[in-house]
């Protein structure tokens, strides 16, 4: 039976509590937020004590942390975790400076505790079917990939100012999603963006909507695209070209119902945002690390992936600044 | 909170008891069966206790049970449960014996107790979904109803001998399903059948693969097809016509995975067999029953209900003989 | 180099006019049509010329007639044909009576000219395909099959008056697709029909909306829905059951353009009716008639074949009367 | 009645040809080429005479050309025929090098004479669906495009050596796609590209895969992702993504057909390849061109279309030398 202690919440923590609460093998203690609402609530669902960070990393009993409080507080809390001897579980971005990242990463490898960062696109049942698939030859060789990834609508602005722009907040899965699918590090990012769906976010120094396009050493091809709106549902699809064929994960539909009438024939839009489409994705990486820890097996996503998806993030921004391709230093 | 017990540990009963024992408002508090080792299972599963018929049936917090034993003892127990005050959701069919569906009713009738019968298509979300936006008027009146209902593979023969035939065992869902959907009984039903799939079943008085049509007073046309071999897994699609249109209600697929290569463009077989493909509408069903409890609402499926499905089938047994359309009695 | 003439200048005879036209090896020397101003049209088109029923028979060098003028006529016309020792294209059906449908069919035997019916749905290469590949063994051997035939409108009165019903002129071109997918004549007709979409057409003992389910000696089942109305385009499905899987024809649209918005994801409707849906079909059907003369092959589809089709929708006329299943007497 | 000379009896060539001669008010008197029986070829299909191209162009009776000769030629080509008063369709590209597109062009312009752009994917009915709705404001302001196109196989080297290369000869035509979707020219060009397909490439100068990113002026976002490798078929696909929605012209499919069996369910492949996908889209064009003629309105394609198209490849080009995004100088 292993322990958790969860800090943040929020929306994401919500669901990671109820995975842990309803995982073989797993109970979740303790519950951390500053919102006393908020804490109370999933305490309640789950039977965890709401604490504060100081009695959770104190008590000797909890072997895991799950890190889902806002971004910035990522870093600290991994590191006062890993001091404290817990594995760790955290959200993405493990922090949005890379420099406080590799203060991070360096304490959790003196630490030598397990950390997984929370990449959910590479427990997604469709993405993982492909990325399976594909290493057993179905396509042969891979040669490109296409990562759409289309946010169904604009979040506040008092988020976006926080957020780190787009490539280090919304891309970053997709630059995860590139580095696993391509089983190979980019060699060159060359990223461009604009703001279509609000003009006003050039205030901020943020774009709503990008183009990526990547090159690995061997020469394999990657392309993301993004925005921050897509009226029709969250739309979040890979495509993998091999020497062999194509594998296409598209997206997830509430129900197979098909109207046809006067107009068109028509089926369900894709399901809403990533709280419906990855609900299953949270469960089994959940699950994942809760294996890894149980089998003291490697970490699905590693603490280093956190880290090179933030790489590739600077390394677009750098390139929309200088409109030049640019080699990521992982 | 609603207090329940559970009769029967097979493949069925183990899913209402995870159901009952994951739902909000619900306790599983004993599990009933005469396979000890399916009983502890479950009872480890859900930490409900087991218990013979006679402690449920006398213990006074006891609210509801779920029958999901075998066939031929559904209509003594739901009579039992009936007269302990009991709400009853039972398994279909009630009985194989129109007689004894009577006299079950009968009793459940004097006794008050709320009954549903567990025709578990009407909450897959497809159906569901089809048939409420049906109800909202999107293909304008309905003409006509075409369901597919195919099971991947034979069950074994002495399954076969004790099932009551295909239409007793099988079709019945469907002869539900063509009710719900139409809104209205079958006047008249015509079925034919083979031993396409075992000729050996001809020696048992069954068959394997049938079709039958049937054609409401206001003269709205069903048809229902069904084999006991679907090698492409569980084939399970409802279409409906009507004045303004087709709404189709397809089969649900692991993943959204589409390989495309030198041969084909091809994509995942259907969910492997009910309980995959169900999966979801047995915890929406049972939900839906505990909701009617609460609020002393009628049963979204009532037991007139699954009586009405067993007097279709006898009708259809009755064509397949007679080689005439039967107009049911209900 | 074969020479035809052409007795219809309407919808069917202006398509067949074209195809001759474009075909390679064929001319189309002559049309006749009392209708002077639809012969003239033909005519400039394809320059045919202009000429009375008489002239053509007489003419020598005329090696085949297509007879696509109404129905009441076709018969007649394929007796003078025979006897004129013209190789005969007749539109379906070849009457709407058995008895004078054989005494023709016993002239054109007489008179040992090649004589093909128009069932142009064999020709489609969805179809064509699906059966192609179904008798290569892609779904082992056939158990079921289901027709799916529904037209986008209701024709005008005056044309169902003189139609011969839904079953002569509307699903017999369905009974004829169940024989050569069936591979086996039914054994069994079972057919059930409403006024759904005009209750008028009581008025005139026609239906508009029928189920079928046939029955093959080998014990092969069969189902055909039709009706007259499908505000979404001409519905024209197959689907063959087997023992190794399932094989589906599917409509056929404009485009594969796809929009996915606010409201829904939606494609194109199937196109609109037979000249949309079956142009191509139409094209390979004559192309089929040219090669069977030229290489003095058997037809495609012939004269007993039309014949049969009849059979299965009297049968199913008696069915429709007595609420029984009728044995066909081909 | 418009009468044609062809220049170039290959394959294009015999696809223009063939649909001059079955268009409405055209005709095509003469065929052009120095391999002789290609040339008798055509002209035994479709009557016209084999010629030298002096012939034809000093023959007063000849309205237009269509160039479909080898690359090379077409230039030169043009600004003789442009000399002579003929109309022109031009197929792409009109010269490899700006310069002497430059020159052509002016001729072209100083003669006054209507000249027409060979891009089909123009009036492939797909696409033009697309763009059509599209301007209709179906999917709103219009954000992003994605134009997937990959052929199914290597050329020869020899075609190769000669083609200008991957930019030149294959991405022109998505360059030409994305102006005409975008309704904007690109201000900024970034591509990069890899030898995946034949690594021997590279000795020849050229690449086998690509990947592009445009921006234009006011922010649009443009991805165009090629292949000379698709085992699955041609793969001709757009996405447009737009304020209020996305809309999508898929692949071609030979037939409706799907198989389901043990394995998985399985469609046709894409067709095979652009004689088969832009069959419709070669006779739709052409009829373009013919009514532009007719009705001396502009030519739907322009020679600046065919010459913007390889300003773009030229920065194309310039941009994977440099590794930059490259601003197009039309």
């Amino acid at each position: 039976m292993i322990t958790f202690a969860m800090f943040g919440a929020g929306r994401i923590g919500k669901i990671h509590a109820a995975n842990i609460a309803g995982a073989e093998g797993a109970r979740l203690a303790y519950i951390v937020d500053v919102d006393r609402a908020a804490m109370d609530h999933i305490a309640k669902l789950t039977g965890a004590r709401p604490a504060t960070r100081e009695e959770v990393l104190a008590d000797r009993s909890v072997d895991a942390v799950v890190i889902a409080s806002p971004t910035d507080t990522h870093a600290e809390l991994c590191v006062a975790a890993a001091k404290a001897g817990k594995a760790i579980f955290c959200e993405k971005p493990i922090d949005l400076s890379l420099k406080r990242v590799d203060a991070c990463l360096a304490a959790v490898r003196r630490a030598g505790v397990p950390m997984m960062v929370g990449f959910n696109r590479r427990f997604d049942p469709n993405f993982a079917a492909l990325k399976s698939r594909m290493d057993k030859g179905e396509i042969g060789t891979l040669e490109q990939v296409i990562i759409t990834s289309r946010d169904p609508g604009l979040p506040p602005i008092t988020y976006l100012k926080a957020s780190g722009g787009q490539f280090r907040d919304m891309t970053i899965h997709d630059f995860d999603t590139a580095r696993w699918l391509l089983g190979e590090d980019p060699a060159e990012v060359y990223a461009t963006g604009s703001c279509l769906v609000d003009p006003g976010l050039a205030k901020i120094g943020d774009i709503d909507s990008c183009m990526v396009v990547m090159r690995t050493a061997s020469g394999k091809l990657a392309h993301i695209n993004n925005s921050r709106r897509a009226t029709y549902g969250y739309d979040q699809r890979v495509e993998a070209f091999g020497s062999k064929g194509r594998m296409i994960a598209g997206n997830v539909a509430p129900t197979t119902v098909e109207l046809a009438n006067g107009d068109t024939v028509s089926a369900d839009k894709p399901l809403h945002f990533f709280l419906e489409r990855y609900a299953q994705a949270y469960r089994i990486e959940l699950a994942a690390f809760l294996n890894a820890l149980a089998k003291k097996r490697p970490m699905p996503v590693g603490a280093a992936d956190g880290r090179a998806a933030l790489v590739l993030a600077e390394a677009a921004l750098a390139s929309l600044k200088s409109g030049r391709a640019v080699k990521p230093k992982f």
